[in-house]
């Protein structure tokens, strides 16, 4: 239990009806007391049960500046497992900030980023996958990122890796028994049926690893650079996926410099769009340092959508381009359909995953990129139901333990002794652990929480 | 009474710990019922009493996506004055649009913008004057704007202008019977004194009409036009006002071309910046694109910034700008304060309503252009605790009832008979029942409501 008493808005920022401030801590109701006041005389706060709501005015020093609702929880049913109260008042950031300013002058901290679910944590009514599933879903972007995440948040993973874990406990028992008392004549272990449990196990965290980076496209969004040379038409893909005129567009080359940022959700993904400026040798220094980004963005990219003129025969620059995308995950467009072809794409597939024929002009190009994305990406492949790993703590266990087990299996293959395998299932057991929080170390718990937003 | 049952998400969009989902009408209890499943199997819905809450799942279609906490409230002891459950899921777009995906096949109605106040505006839980005083709370910036939208909701308008109105309905009756019962020996109005109420009543509108521009900066925000000639430092203004590098700054002139916009909170005042091509003569037709739509900007913005190149003499391209400031809300920013001074301040200051020096790289100029602003737009004189006018509305209603009045004094200097005085009263009586907005009609509560965001 932890003995300050927290405050922050935990709704999202911005303008909105209601905005939500929530404290959580021992001290939790006697802060409310100092902000709030009942507009039914009868009523206290003090007095008030968990679960229940009371309406009144919001206050500092005397002078009241909003009114609303106040929500109690009574430690430990509540989010946290803490005494929590939640001041739900007017939307807009003005007023939401003041209410947090309030509760601090009354007494309460400023919470530190996740430090809510941390709470929770601590108070053991999250396990770390779930906290963890709770900031996947706050970020998701559609419906099956969010899917995914609340799989994780009813424990789907917990779940998964815990029936693997309990299986290699009783072998690795069965296995220590067998090493260390020979005398007590512990019947030998299947050498056959240790090879299966071992294999069963490796091929289940390999289709986790595999599954994990469409996962995270679909829970975190992908960043997504628009590259191409001069008047391929990369402004006007922005624009259609944006579904606005964000960049100015014109039919002069070199018109974009900066490297202009838009988020746009594309079917189930996240699009973080970066529009670079285009690819050709300048003299322009300034051109020239946009250039020098958008090769940057190309190499950092998650995802890249390489913009060719169609009705134009291939240039070195392109063919450069190209070049740079092999083995990267990049969907190569063919833009300017509509006229009449010139640019052989046969002469650049080699160097992509995919290659689709558009107009960037055209709102019909749209669902042919969002169905070249997700196939490119895999997310049309994931099932939002089924367990999977989030974020790089996850998988680092996950490749930790899967490796072990490997290790035990190639040990078992070369004829090494028994105390060897033994050695790499204990790896194995202790990343399985790891994976799923249990005996996690505060530097872990503070690795995951730095993650988070404050509010959560 | 509204018949519908609507839903929509009551919080800001974006990524928070909470996000809310509103219902409000007859069946909101019916839907929540399809949607929430209480966690504790001996708790219903429809049993849950009036400002308690109930945790629980949130399903769609037999799937359960999300947990968290639906707060029941039973009509009318609720914001709209109709039923009303308020469900609080994980924050996170994805998440609060499913749940309210889940409303609207559960039987609810989408929310239209404003809605909610609507209803509350239509079942008398709120006046007009304190329905638009609710917009002007969410978007506030600031906290002066925050405390004025609040002064407005506990109706410190509302209260002035009543009081106003009563004495002139007193003086209008008096005046009505001495004029149509002549013969009922009905005591002459001393117009001394009906003079003395009506410059009083005027010159209380003039008040409220000349407040109305620093009201609506501290409320609303005001668009910002950063303009000057290439390279005199405006990218760099932006970054020192959004704290950060927004735009590409290079030492070369034309460097920017998009028009970039950027939101920033000026000490009390939300600046939507608009950083401009620099103004040149120029061949470039893009580049000329964007300095049509600079000088746009600075026709249309409500203050703006004019930086000038304090190390070089003045050029024609900056008297030009200078010309084009005169009779604006424009601020002269002397630039680069750090290098040996060429410019003349005295040239341009008759154009300008204030010059400051500064140094656009430095953050001691912050504090300076945000005092010369709030000078500038009058916003440091606003009291924030006192009756305001907000929104074209309240003010073109002030502005005809204070032309009625004055019309009315001059009718009695003219020594025109009271039956014409009569007429001008009743003008500005009228004016003021709509400024408060008794007897609305249909019509302007809508004008009213089209401000307003879903949601709200």
């Amino acid at each position: 239990m932890q003995h300050s008493t927290i405050a922050a808005i935990a709704t999202a920022p911005g303008q909105g009806g209601i905005a939500v401030v929530r404290l959580s801590g021992p001290e939790s109701y006697l802060v409310a007391e100092r902000v709030f006041t009942p507009a039914n005389p009868k009523k206290t706060v003090a007095g008030a049960k968990g679960y229940t709501a009371l309406f009144g005015r919001f206050c500092q020093a005397g002078e009241c500046f909003d009114e609303g609702v106040a929500l109690f929880f009574r430690a430990p049913h509540s989010y946290t497992g803490e005494d929590v109260v939640e001041l739900s008042c007017h939307g807009g950031d003005a007023v939401a900030r003041r209410l947090v300013e309030a509760c601090i002058q009354a007494g309460a901290a400023p919470a530190g980023p996740g430090e809510y679910t941390r709470r929770a944590l601590l108070n053991g009514k999250l396990s770390l996958t779930q906290a963890e599933a709770v900031m996947d879903l706050i970020s998701a972007g559609g419906r099956q990122g969010a899917a995914l995440a609340n799989a994780a948040l009813s424990g789907a993973l917990a779940r998964k890796i815990e029936a693997r874990r309990q299986a290699l406990t009783a072998l690795q028992a069965h296995l220590t028994a067998w090493v260390d008392f020979p005398e007590e004549d512990v019947p030998a272990l299947e050498q056959d049926h240790l090879k299966e449990e071992l294999t069963a196990a490796a091929e289940e965290l390999d289709g986790l690893i595999a599954g994990y980076g469409a996962g995270a496209v679909l829970r975190e969004g992908v960043d997504c650079a628009i590259v191409g040379r001069p008047n391929a038409g990369k402004s006007t893909l922005l624009n259609l996926l944006a579904g606005f005129d964000r960049a100015i567009v014109t039919p002069v080359a070199g018109t974009t410099r900066d490297v202009v940022e838009q988020s746009v959700q594309l079917g189930e993904i996240r699009l973080n769009l970066f529009d670079t400026a285009g690819l050709r040798q300048t003299e322009d220094p300034i051109e020239a340092e946009g250039i020098r980004r958008s090769w940057r963005k190309l190499e950092e990219a998650g995802l890249i959508l390489a913009v060719f003129d169609g009705a134009e025969d291939l240039s070195d620059e392109d063919r450069e381009l190209a070049r740079r995308c092999a083995g990267r995950p990049a969907l190569a467009l063919i833009n300017k359909e509509d006229k009449p072809p010139r640019l052989d794409p046969a002469e650049i597939a080699p160097c992509f995953q995919k290659v689709i024929s558009v107009s960037c002009k055209e709102e019909s190009s749209r669902p042919l990129i969002e169905q070249g994305v997700s196939e490119l990406l895999g997310t049309n492949r994931v099932d939002p139901h089924a367990a999977s790993l989030s974020g790089q703590r996850q998988l680092a266990a996950a490749v930790r333990a899967r490796d072990a087990l490997r290790e035990a299996l190639s040990a078992i293959e070369m004829g090494f002794g028994l105390d060897a395998i033994s050695v790499c299932m204990d790896d194995a057991l202790a990343a399985l652990c790891d994976l799923t929080g249990e005996n996690a170390s505060e530097a872990v718990i503070n690795e995951v929480f730095e993650r988070f937003c404050v509010g959560k």
